[in-house]
Protein backbone atom coordinates (compact mmCIF):
# COMPACT_ATOMS: atom_id res chain seq x y z
CA UNK A 1 0.00 0.00 0.00
CA UNK A 2 2.61 2.81 1.39
CA UNK A 3 6.04 3.09 0.43
CA UNK A 4 7.27 0.99 2.67
CA UNK A 5 7.24 -2.42 2.54
CA UNK A 6 3.92 -3.88 4.87
CA UNK A 7 5.54 -7.43 6.39
CA UNK A 8 8.62 -5.58 7.56
CA UNK A 9 6.68 -2.08 8.99
CA UNK A 10 4.92 -4.90 10.89
CA UNK A 11 7.75 -6.90 12.26
CA UNK A 12 9.19 -3.93 13.83
CA UNK A 13 6.11 -2.90 15.43
CA UNK A 14 6.01 -6.30 16.60
CA UNK A 15 9.25 -5.95 18.15
CA UNK A 16 8.27 -2.60 19.92
CA UNK A 17 5.20 -5.14 20.61
CA UNK A 18 7.38 -7.11 22.50
CA UNK A 19 9.54 -4.55 24.30
CA UNK A 20 6.05 -2.88 25.79
CA UNK A 21 5.02 -6.55 26.95
CA UNK A 22 8.93 -7.27 28.10
CA UNK A 23 8.56 -3.72 30.00
CA UNK A 24 5.01 -4.60 31.63
CA UNK A 25 6.42 -7.59 32.70
CA UNK A 26 8.93 -6.62 34.36
CA UNK A 27 6.62 -3.50 35.64
CA UNK A 28 4.46 -6.01 37.49
CA UNK A 29 7.18 -8.05 38.76
CA UNK A 30 8.55 -4.89 40.38
CA UNK A 31 5.55 -3.84 42.08
CA UNK A 32 4.71 -7.35 43.40
CA UNK A 33 8.47 -7.54 45.28
CA UNK A 34 7.96 -4.31 46.42
CA UNK A 35 5.12 -4.45 48.57
CA UNK A 36 6.44 -8.14 49.30
CA UNK A 37 9.36 -6.71 50.88
CA UNK A 38 7.76 -3.71 52.38
CA UNK A 39 5.08 -6.09 54.64
CA UNK A 40 8.02 -8.66 54.96
CA UNK A 41 11.00 -6.19 55.92
CA UNK A 42 13.06 -7.92 53.25
CA UNK A 43 15.63 -5.09 52.63
CA UNK A 44 17.25 -7.18 50.27
CA UNK A 45 14.20 -7.86 48.11
CA UNK A 46 14.04 -4.06 48.32
CA UNK A 47 17.42 -3.94 47.03
CA UNK A 48 16.67 -5.99 43.97
CA UNK A 49 13.63 -3.51 42.87
CA UNK A 50 15.57 -0.59 43.02
CA UNK A 51 18.83 -2.59 40.93
CA UNK A 52 15.75 -3.25 38.03
CA UNK A 53 14.78 0.15 37.36
CA UNK A 54 18.21 0.39 35.82
CA UNK A 55 16.91 -2.15 33.31
CA UNK A 56 13.39 -0.94 33.07
CA UNK A 57 15.32 2.51 32.23
CA UNK A 58 17.38 0.42 29.32
CA UNK A 59 14.47 -0.60 27.62
CA UNK A 60 13.01 2.59 27.39
CA UNK A 61 15.64 4.06 25.93
CA UNK A 62 16.18 1.27 23.12
CA UNK A 63 12.18 0.71 22.53
CA UNK A 64 12.12 4.74 21.97
CA UNK A 65 15.31 4.59 19.90
CA UNK A 66 13.60 2.00 18.00
CA UNK A 67 10.44 3.72 17.60
CA UNK A 68 12.30 7.25 16.69
CA UNK A 69 14.08 5.17 14.21
CA UNK A 70 11.31 3.97 12.75
CA UNK A 71 9.26 6.91 12.30
CA UNK A 72 12.66 8.58 10.55
CA UNK A 73 13.15 6.20 8.37
CA UNK A 74 9.76 4.58 7.18
CA UNK A 75 7.71 8.64 7.53
CA UNK A 76 4.38 6.16 8.86
CA UNK A 77 0.79 7.68 8.25
CA UNK A 78 -2.24 7.98 10.29
CA UNK A 79 -2.39 4.23 12.35
CA UNK A 80 0.79 3.41 11.50
CA UNK A 81 2.05 6.39 13.02
CA UNK A 82 -0.41 6.12 16.01
CA UNK A 83 0.63 2.93 17.06
CA UNK A 84 4.40 3.67 17.21
CA UNK A 85 3.53 7.16 18.83
CA UNK A 86 1.53 5.66 20.78
CA UNK A 87 4.01 2.30 21.99
CA UNK A 88 6.63 5.41 22.98
CA UNK A 89 3.95 6.88 25.19
CA UNK A 90 3.14 3.53 26.81
CA UNK A 91 6.46 3.05 27.69
CA UNK A 92 7.16 6.31 29.16
CA UNK A 93 3.87 5.20 31.40
CA UNK A 94 5.39 1.72 32.49
CA UNK A 95 8.93 3.18 33.27
CA UNK A 96 6.86 5.79 35.66
CA UNK A 97 5.04 2.50 37.60
CA UNK A 98 9.00 1.24 37.51
CA UNK A 99 9.76 4.38 39.38
CA UNK A 100 6.63 3.93 41.90
CA UNK A 101 7.74 0.72 42.56
CA UNK A 102 11.53 1.97 43.26
CA UNK A 103 10.48 4.00 45.66
CA UNK A 104 8.22 1.91 47.41
CA UNK A 105 11.19 -0.22 47.53
CA UNK A 106 13.56 2.64 49.01
CA UNK A 107 10.92 2.67 51.70
CA UNK A 108 11.61 -0.66 53.07
CA UNK A 109 14.06 0.39 55.61
CA UNK A 110 12.49 3.33 56.97
CA UNK A 111 8.79 1.50 57.38
CA UNK A 112 10.84 -1.88 58.84
CA UNK A 113 12.04 -0.04 61.82
CA UNK A 114 8.67 0.05 63.16
CA UNK A 115 6.24 -2.78 63.10
CA UNK A 116 2.95 -2.51 60.36
CA UNK A 117 0.07 -3.28 61.86
CA UNK A 118 -0.94 -6.55 60.39
CA UNK A 119 -4.70 -5.37 59.43
CA UNK A 120 -2.73 -2.59 57.35
CA UNK A 121 -0.41 -4.83 55.52
CA UNK A 122 -3.46 -6.47 54.27
CA UNK A 123 -4.75 -3.36 53.16
CA UNK A 124 -1.95 -2.59 51.14
CA UNK A 125 -1.59 -5.83 49.86
CA UNK A 126 -4.74 -6.26 48.65
CA UNK A 127 -4.55 -2.47 46.90
CA UNK A 128 -1.42 -3.97 45.37
CA UNK A 129 -3.23 -6.89 44.03
CA UNK A 130 -6.18 -4.97 42.46
CA UNK A 131 -3.00 -2.69 40.79
CA UNK A 132 -1.46 -5.70 39.41
CA UNK A 133 -4.60 -7.08 37.80
CA UNK A 134 -5.13 -3.97 35.99
CA UNK A 135 -1.65 -3.44 35.01
CA UNK A 136 -1.72 -7.20 33.74
CA UNK A 137 -4.90 -6.74 31.99
CA UNK A 138 -3.70 -3.80 30.35
CA UNK A 139 -0.51 -4.75 28.67
CA UNK A 140 -2.75 -8.38 28.12
CA UNK A 141 -5.30 -6.71 26.16
CA UNK A 142 -3.02 -3.79 23.90
CA UNK A 143 -1.01 -6.97 22.75
CA UNK A 144 -4.10 -9.08 21.73
CA UNK A 145 -5.65 -5.35 20.31
CA UNK A 146 -8.88 -6.11 22.30
CA UNK A 147 -10.08 -1.94 22.22
CA UNK A 148 -13.25 -2.93 23.67
CA UNK A 149 -11.66 -3.92 27.09
CA UNK A 150 -9.97 -0.76 27.54
CA UNK A 151 -13.20 1.37 28.49
CA UNK A 152 -13.82 -1.42 31.15
CA UNK A 153 -10.14 -0.83 32.13
CA UNK A 154 -10.23 2.35 32.76
CA UNK A 155 -13.47 2.69 34.51
CA UNK A 156 -11.91 -0.34 37.13
CA UNK A 157 -9.46 2.26 38.13
CA UNK A 158 -11.81 3.66 40.11
CA UNK A 159 -12.27 1.06 42.57
CA UNK A 160 -8.39 1.54 43.05
CA UNK A 161 -9.02 5.38 44.18
CA UNK A 162 -11.65 4.02 46.64
CA UNK A 163 -9.32 1.73 48.33
CA UNK A 164 -6.98 4.30 48.50
CA UNK A 165 -9.15 6.53 49.91
CA UNK A 166 -10.11 3.86 52.72
CA UNK A 167 -6.09 3.31 53.03
CA UNK A 168 -5.68 6.69 53.80
CA UNK A 169 -8.64 7.28 56.45
CA UNK A 170 -6.73 3.83 58.13
CA UNK A 171 -3.38 4.96 58.21
CA UNK A 172 -4.57 8.58 59.42
CA UNK A 173 -6.35 6.59 62.59
CA UNK A 174 -2.94 4.75 63.69
CA UNK A 175 -1.34 7.89 63.56
CA UNK A 176 -3.79 9.81 65.44
CA UNK A 177 -3.57 6.63 68.35
CA UNK A 178 -0.03 6.72 68.96
CA UNK A 179 2.52 9.27 67.65
CA UNK A 180 5.19 6.35 67.51
CA UNK A 181 3.26 4.51 64.61
CA UNK A 182 3.60 8.28 62.59
CA UNK A 183 7.03 7.92 60.79
CA UNK A 184 6.71 4.23 59.69
CA UNK A 185 2.59 5.22 58.55
CA UNK A 186 3.61 8.27 56.41
CA UNK A 187 6.09 6.19 54.70
CA UNK A 188 3.10 3.74 53.84
CA UNK A 189 1.55 6.92 53.29
CA UNK A 190 3.46 7.34 50.06
CA UNK A 191 3.61 3.80 49.46
CA UNK A 192 -0.59 3.69 49.23
CA UNK A 193 -0.17 6.66 47.18
CA UNK A 194 2.22 5.31 44.92
CA UNK A 195 0.09 1.99 44.14
CA UNK A 196 -2.78 4.80 43.12
CA UNK A 197 -0.76 6.42 41.05
CA UNK A 198 0.44 3.08 39.16
CA UNK A 199 -3.37 2.73 38.83
CA UNK A 200 -3.56 6.34 36.61
CA UNK A 201 -0.56 4.96 34.68
CA UNK A 202 -2.53 2.13 33.86
CA UNK A 203 -5.04 4.10 33.37
CA UNK A 204 -3.42 6.60 30.60
CA UNK A 205 -1.98 3.17 28.89
CA UNK A 206 -5.54 1.76 28.76
CA UNK A 207 -6.60 5.72 27.15
CA UNK A 208 -3.56 5.15 24.50
CA UNK A 209 -3.74 1.67 23.31
CA UNK A 210 -7.37 2.56 22.67
CA UNK A 211 -6.16 5.59 20.91
CA UNK A 212 -3.69 3.63 19.09
CA UNK A 213 -6.28 0.64 18.07
CA UNK A 214 -9.09 2.98 17.24
CA UNK A 215 -7.86 6.51 16.07
CA UNK A 216 -10.78 7.55 18.62
CA UNK A 217 -10.24 8.86 22.51
CA UNK A 218 -12.00 6.99 24.79
CA UNK A 219 -14.89 9.52 25.73
CA UNK A 220 -14.08 11.51 29.02
CA UNK A 221 -16.40 9.05 31.83
CA UNK A 222 -15.23 10.73 35.13
CA UNK A 223 -13.01 12.97 36.37
CA UNK A 224 -9.43 12.17 38.06
CA UNK A 225 -9.86 13.14 41.49
CA UNK A 226 -7.61 12.05 44.78
CA UNK A 227 -10.38 12.15 47.17
CA UNK A 228 -8.25 12.36 49.69
CA UNK A 229 -7.37 16.12 49.45
CA UNK A 230 -11.25 16.34 49.35
CA UNK A 231 -11.98 14.48 51.96
CA UNK A 232 -10.98 14.90 56.26
CA UNK A 233 -10.42 11.44 57.36
CA UNK A 234 -12.88 8.61 59.38
CA UNK A 235 -11.44 9.88 63.00
CA UNK B 1 23.57 19.94 3.77
CA UNK B 2 20.81 17.45 4.61
CA UNK B 3 17.64 16.71 2.30
CA UNK B 4 15.64 19.53 4.20
CA UNK B 5 15.63 22.86 3.57
CA UNK B 6 18.43 24.36 6.63
CA UNK B 7 16.13 27.23 7.41
CA UNK B 8 12.72 25.95 7.49
CA UNK B 9 14.11 22.98 9.96
CA UNK B 10 15.15 26.00 12.32
CA UNK B 11 12.13 27.69 11.73
CA UNK B 12 9.95 24.56 13.22
CA UNK B 13 12.24 24.00 15.69
CA UNK B 14 12.42 27.25 16.32
CA UNK B 15 8.32 27.27 17.14
CA UNK B 16 8.87 23.92 18.82
CA UNK B 17 11.55 26.16 20.95
CA UNK B 18 8.93 28.42 21.79
CA UNK B 19 6.01 26.01 22.71
CA UNK B 20 8.64 24.50 25.38
CA UNK B 21 8.78 28.54 26.57
CA UNK B 22 5.29 28.76 26.93
CA UNK B 23 5.05 25.32 28.95
CA UNK B 24 8.29 26.36 30.94
CA UNK B 25 6.27 29.78 31.46
CA UNK B 26 2.94 28.14 32.18
CA UNK B 27 4.42 25.41 34.74
CA UNK B 28 6.34 28.21 36.69
CA UNK B 29 2.89 30.17 37.30
CA UNK B 30 0.69 27.08 38.13
CA UNK B 31 3.37 25.97 40.93
CA UNK B 32 3.64 29.96 42.28
CA UNK B 33 -0.06 30.27 42.51
CA UNK B 34 -0.47 26.71 44.08
CA UNK B 35 2.11 26.93 46.71
CA UNK B 36 0.21 31.00 47.32
CA UNK B 37 -3.28 29.00 47.46
CA UNK B 38 -2.20 26.63 49.47
CA UNK B 39 -0.84 28.97 51.92
CA UNK B 40 -3.22 31.75 52.10
CA UNK B 41 -5.79 28.96 51.64
CA UNK B 42 -7.24 30.44 48.54
CA UNK B 43 -10.03 27.89 47.16
CA UNK B 44 -10.65 30.16 43.95
CA UNK B 45 -6.37 30.75 43.02
CA UNK B 46 -6.44 26.76 43.66
CA UNK B 47 -9.28 26.34 41.04
CA UNK B 48 -7.36 28.03 38.68
CA UNK B 49 -4.63 26.00 38.85
CA UNK B 50 -6.70 22.70 38.49
CA UNK B 51 -8.09 24.66 35.01
CA UNK B 52 -4.51 25.73 33.86
CA UNK B 53 -3.67 22.00 33.80
CA UNK B 54 -6.03 21.33 30.92
CA UNK B 55 -4.59 24.35 28.68
CA UNK B 56 -0.86 22.83 29.49
CA UNK B 57 -2.13 19.52 28.55
CA UNK B 58 -2.88 20.96 25.15
CA UNK B 59 -0.19 22.51 24.73
CA UNK B 60 1.81 19.28 25.17
CA UNK B 61 -0.16 17.44 22.12
CA UNK B 62 0.33 20.19 20.26
CA UNK B 63 4.17 20.50 20.81
CA UNK B 64 4.19 16.44 20.14
CA UNK B 65 2.03 16.66 17.08
CA UNK B 66 4.64 19.11 15.06
CA UNK B 67 7.41 17.25 16.47
CA UNK B 68 6.45 14.03 15.27
CA UNK B 69 5.28 15.58 12.12
CA UNK B 70 8.82 17.39 12.05
CA UNK B 71 10.68 14.01 12.33
CA UNK B 72 7.91 11.93 9.83
CA UNK B 73 8.50 14.34 7.03
CA UNK B 74 12.12 15.61 7.40
CA UNK B 75 13.69 12.14 8.55
CA UNK B 76 16.21 14.86 10.24
CA UNK B 77 19.22 13.14 11.39
CA UNK B 78 21.49 13.70 14.26
CA UNK B 79 21.48 16.57 15.94
CA UNK B 80 18.29 17.77 14.34
CA UNK B 81 16.81 14.29 15.65
CA UNK B 82 18.20 14.59 18.60
CA UNK B 83 16.27 18.18 19.64
CA UNK B 84 13.36 17.43 18.17
CA UNK B 85 12.81 14.11 20.72
CA UNK B 86 14.77 16.38 23.38
CA UNK B 87 11.51 18.79 22.78
CA UNK B 88 9.07 15.70 23.29
CA UNK B 89 10.54 14.59 26.44
CA UNK B 90 11.06 18.08 27.99
CA UNK B 91 7.47 18.86 27.33
CA UNK B 92 6.52 15.00 29.03
CA UNK B 93 8.52 16.58 31.95
CA UNK B 94 6.85 20.53 31.99
CA UNK B 95 3.39 18.36 31.56
CA UNK B 96 4.17 16.27 34.87
CA UNK B 97 5.30 19.63 36.61
CA UNK B 98 1.77 20.99 35.86
CA UNK B 99 0.18 18.15 37.09
CA UNK B 100 2.10 18.15 40.55
CA UNK B 101 0.86 21.91 41.21
CA UNK B 102 -2.43 20.39 40.54
CA UNK B 103 -2.53 18.20 42.98
CA UNK B 104 -1.15 20.68 45.42
CA UNK B 105 -4.05 22.77 44.37
CA UNK B 106 -6.69 19.83 44.90
CA UNK B 107 -5.03 19.96 48.56
CA UNK B 108 -5.81 23.44 49.48
CA UNK B 109 -9.44 22.74 50.91
CA UNK B 110 -8.38 19.73 52.69
CA UNK B 111 -5.22 21.91 54.51
CA UNK B 112 -7.15 25.07 54.32
CA UNK B 113 -9.22 23.16 57.12
CA UNK B 114 -6.53 23.49 59.92
CA UNK B 115 -4.49 26.59 60.94
CA UNK B 116 -1.06 25.97 59.08
CA UNK B 117 1.86 26.87 61.89
CA UNK B 118 3.72 29.88 60.58
CA UNK B 119 7.03 28.78 60.12
CA UNK B 120 6.29 25.45 58.19
CA UNK B 121 4.22 27.80 55.39
CA UNK B 122 7.57 29.75 55.74
CA UNK B 123 9.52 26.51 55.17
CA UNK B 124 7.39 25.41 52.65
CA UNK B 125 7.51 28.91 50.65
CA UNK B 126 10.85 28.78 50.33
CA UNK B 127 11.35 25.45 49.43
CA UNK B 128 9.01 26.26 46.52
CA UNK B 129 10.87 29.38 45.72
CA UNK B 130 14.25 26.91 45.28
CA UNK B 131 12.26 24.52 43.03
CA UNK B 132 10.92 27.66 40.95
CA UNK B 133 14.19 29.55 40.35
CA UNK B 134 15.60 26.16 38.91
CA UNK B 135 12.73 25.84 37.09
CA UNK B 136 12.83 29.25 35.65
CA UNK B 137 16.75 28.90 34.97
CA UNK B 138 16.50 25.43 32.92
CA UNK B 139 14.22 26.85 30.35
CA UNK B 140 16.24 30.28 30.10
CA UNK B 141 19.44 28.45 29.43
CA UNK B 142 17.87 25.66 27.67
CA UNK B 143 16.37 28.28 25.16
CA UNK B 144 19.45 30.20 25.06
CA UNK B 145 21.50 26.79 24.20
CA UNK B 146 24.26 27.22 27.26
CA UNK B 147 25.13 23.46 27.78
CA UNK B 148 27.68 24.32 30.61
CA UNK B 149 24.78 25.84 32.98
CA UNK B 150 23.33 22.43 32.94
CA UNK B 151 25.84 20.48 35.00
CA UNK B 152 24.95 22.92 37.79
CA UNK B 153 21.53 22.79 37.59
CA UNK B 154 21.39 19.52 38.02
CA UNK B 155 24.12 19.48 41.31
CA UNK B 156 21.77 22.49 42.28
CA UNK B 157 18.81 20.21 42.88
CA UNK B 158 20.39 18.17 46.02
CA UNK B 159 19.28 21.58 47.80
CA UNK B 160 16.17 21.00 47.09
CA UNK B 161 16.35 17.81 48.18
CA UNK B 162 17.99 18.69 51.84
CA UNK B 163 15.61 21.41 52.10
CA UNK B 164 12.71 18.39 51.65
CA UNK B 165 14.16 16.23 54.20
CA UNK B 166 14.16 19.09 56.58
CA UNK B 167 10.01 20.23 56.14
CA UNK B 168 9.55 16.14 56.28
CA UNK B 169 10.96 15.84 59.57
CA UNK B 170 9.63 19.20 60.76
CA UNK B 171 6.03 17.87 59.69
CA UNK B 172 6.61 14.91 61.36
CA UNK B 173 7.01 16.71 64.93
CA UNK B 174 3.98 19.15 64.15
CA UNK B 175 2.04 15.54 63.83
CA UNK B 176 3.90 14.24 67.00
CA UNK B 177 2.55 17.25 68.80
CA UNK B 178 -1.15 17.08 68.31
CA UNK B 179 -3.00 14.23 66.58
CA UNK B 180 -4.97 17.43 65.16
CA UNK B 181 -2.21 18.67 63.02
CA UNK B 182 -2.40 14.71 61.41
CA UNK B 183 -4.60 15.02 58.32
CA UNK B 184 -3.46 18.29 57.74
CA UNK B 185 0.25 17.98 57.94
CA UNK B 186 -0.51 14.53 55.58
CA UNK B 187 -1.63 16.99 52.59
CA UNK B 188 1.31 19.52 53.46
CA UNK B 189 3.58 16.23 53.35
CA UNK B 190 2.43 15.51 49.88
CA UNK B 191 2.89 19.00 48.78
CA UNK B 192 6.13 19.28 49.67
CA UNK B 193 6.90 15.92 47.86
CA UNK B 194 5.15 17.30 44.89
CA UNK B 195 8.10 19.82 44.97
CA UNK B 196 10.75 17.87 45.50
CA UNK B 197 9.54 15.77 42.52
CA UNK B 198 9.29 18.79 40.32
CA UNK B 199 13.19 19.19 40.90
CA UNK B 200 13.57 15.99 39.67
CA UNK B 201 11.83 16.85 36.55
CA UNK B 202 13.74 19.92 36.23
CA UNK B 203 16.54 17.76 37.00
CA UNK B 204 15.61 16.02 33.45
CA UNK B 205 14.78 18.66 31.69
CA UNK B 206 18.33 19.75 32.48
CA UNK B 207 19.89 16.66 31.49
CA UNK B 208 18.09 16.35 28.49
CA UNK B 209 18.75 20.12 27.46
CA UNK B 210 22.88 19.39 27.55
CA UNK B 211 22.29 15.93 25.58
CA UNK B 212 20.62 18.12 22.82
CA UNK B 213 23.14 20.87 22.99
CA UNK B 214 26.26 18.35 22.75
CA UNK B 215 25.46 14.87 22.17
CA UNK B 216 26.96 13.64 25.29
CA UNK B 217 24.95 12.31 28.68
CA UNK B 218 25.58 14.69 31.58
CA UNK B 219 28.21 12.57 33.58
CA UNK B 220 26.14 10.72 36.18
CA UNK B 221 27.39 12.74 39.81
CA UNK B 222 25.29 11.53 42.21
CA UNK B 223 22.79 8.53 43.52
CA UNK B 224 18.70 10.39 43.67
CA UNK B 225 17.89 9.40 46.55
CA UNK B 226 14.91 10.59 48.23
CA UNK B 227 16.50 10.82 52.11
CA UNK B 228 13.57 10.56 54.10
CA UNK B 229 13.20 7.29 53.00
CA UNK B 230 16.23 6.21 54.99
CA UNK B 231 16.33 8.76 58.06
CA UNK B 232 14.31 8.80 60.68
CA UNK B 233 12.72 11.92 61.69
CA UNK B 234 14.08 14.44 64.46
CA UNK B 235 12.40 13.62 67.24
Amino acid sequence: MGKHTVTSFDDELGHIDRLIRDMGDLAASMVTASIQALVSSDAALGQRVISDDAVMDARQRELDDRAITLIAKRQPMAQDLRAVVGAIRMAGDLERIGDLAKNIAKRVSAVGQSSTPRNLAHSIETMSAMVLDQLNAVVDKYVARESDAMQDLRAADEKIDVKYTAVFRELLTYMMEDPRNITACTHLLFCAKNLERIGDHVTNIAENAYYVMTGQQLPPNRPKLDETSLASPAA
